[in-house]
């Protein structure tokens, strides 16, 4: 039984139509603070963090708690807020903060709305390149303006096993919390045309048929949060094929989603 | 003894002059192509090429011809041309076909004049990033108009040791001509925090200070050929560690480049 159809298909554009409103008030975060000198924090687990991340969070969770005061918010730079309710807001106000503050374009705003768990609407967006990926439940996904489908693809995927194009994290992901440098290795054997963007513009990828599947090792909840319903609505394939929880830091998951074929071949790389 | 020091500085400004219209010829050509069907071929060594290759290195040869009818040309897609003479003009019309294909914006033309060997001028111009990085021999390095300069970099580089954040090749580059996947498993290992584009944007990455160094290895001359003056430009060191004649192919070699000291820590770790 899918759950998620208890909320209407007007329920769902409504929310949709929120989503992107939250993702040009991201823009427009990053747009003013163009040319400023940014002040760069470190955070515990030796990530960056900027006054731009905080200040679009901030600015997001102000729209959200004056439309949806009963809803939750969880976002990578602050407290959670109702972390019970039904609704869930996710949000990373800049995935890529290392390439903002050095000036590649690949960072990204990353949003979602779940509903006990599972997403309803999503989007990632990147000013830099001035490309949105969204999606709202059984609504289809969209790229900018275009609906995106997996047959629609321009490149047709999945190319011949062994070509595959497939965006992979780097080995900084998988000894992070422990040593897996030997899944590394064997996920770059397996697919030798890798590439490596270490944001979710490898998502985006994946989701729009640039790459034929992308993956993901031991990503907090934010990073993955619009990429399955993204992923879904094209006819793709998300899995996630490990999670565990890590103390002070909380559940990390790993997680391959893109062209189903391949997300099968890289889910077999993995064993 | 600096033998470049016989062209006079007007000669390099000259020379820099018709490097700049070949890469808007590369753009316009790309542009006289978009939303067309291509047609792809894949060469003997695997690799792809689209007419709108070799529609660039036919119109950058013709303007090159008529201007420098002494030089020299050598281009990824058609014979050389005069390989004895003293100037020669080397050409990849689009590295990083796969990505031009795939809709990925990754892509560049490399372009660049060497005189007995050394590089005069060279360019690695981005079309789907409006970015073209330019330098002339005692000229400096230019990044749109912009002169680049190691210490002029927004995000003073290197990273701490541990963190750099570095441009490699793909697992595929390692293993193309024999198994040196040690070499890559040695590199991931040593930076953990890598990137990896497949194409010369990684280059640019390098001589902008987006990251602090970059590594390719077993690629062609063309490959290489604009990224050294870019580099030595901006103050950055550029240092091939390998080079090896493969039959059938021709001499391939490895160099990393970017900040010295990350260069000099790469060097180290591939021994």
């Amino acid at each position: 039984v899918e759950f998620r159809n208890e909320i209407t298909k007007s329920q769902i554009t409504a929310f949709r139509r929120t989503i992107l409103e939250l993702a040009d008030e991201a823009r427009e975060t990053i747009r003013s603070f163009a040319h400023k000198n940014l002040l760069v924090d470190t955070k515990s687990d030796g990530s960056l963090v900027t006054q731009v991340d905080l200040a679009i969070e901030e600015r997001l969770r102000e729209i959200i708690l004056i439309r949806y005061p009963d809803h939750g918010i969880m976002g990578e730079e602050l407290p959670p807020i109702a972390p019970g309710a039904e609704f869930q807001w996710i949000l990373d106000p800049i995935d890529g903060t290392e390439e903002f503050i050095r000036g590649l374009p690949f960072f990204g705003t990353i949003i979602a709305l779940h509903f006990r768990g599972a997403p309803i609407v999503s989007v990632i967006d990147h000013r830099a390149f001035d490309l949105r990926c969204s999606a709202g439940f059984r609504l289809g996904t969209f790229c900018n303006d275009n609906k995106v489908t997996l047959a629609s693809y321009r490149f047709k995927s999945p190319s011949p096993r062994g070509g595959e194009n497939i965006i992979i994290p780097a080995l900084a992901d998988f000894v992070k919390y422990r040593d897996d440098a030997d899944k590394f290795y064997r996920i770059t054997r397996s697919f030798t045309n890798h590439r490596i963007f270490r944001t979710c513009y490898g998502h985006t990828c994946a989701v729009t048929g640039m790459c034929d599947a992308g993956l993901e090792y031991d990503v907090g909840p934010w990073d993955l949060a619009a990429t399955r319903l993204l992923i879904e609505e094209t006819g793709g394939k998300f899995s996630v094929f490990r999670q565990e929880r890590i103390p002070q830091v909380g559940v990390v998951s790993g997680a391959a989603f893109g062209n189903p074929t391949v997300v099968q071949e890289i889910l077999s790389a993995l064993c």
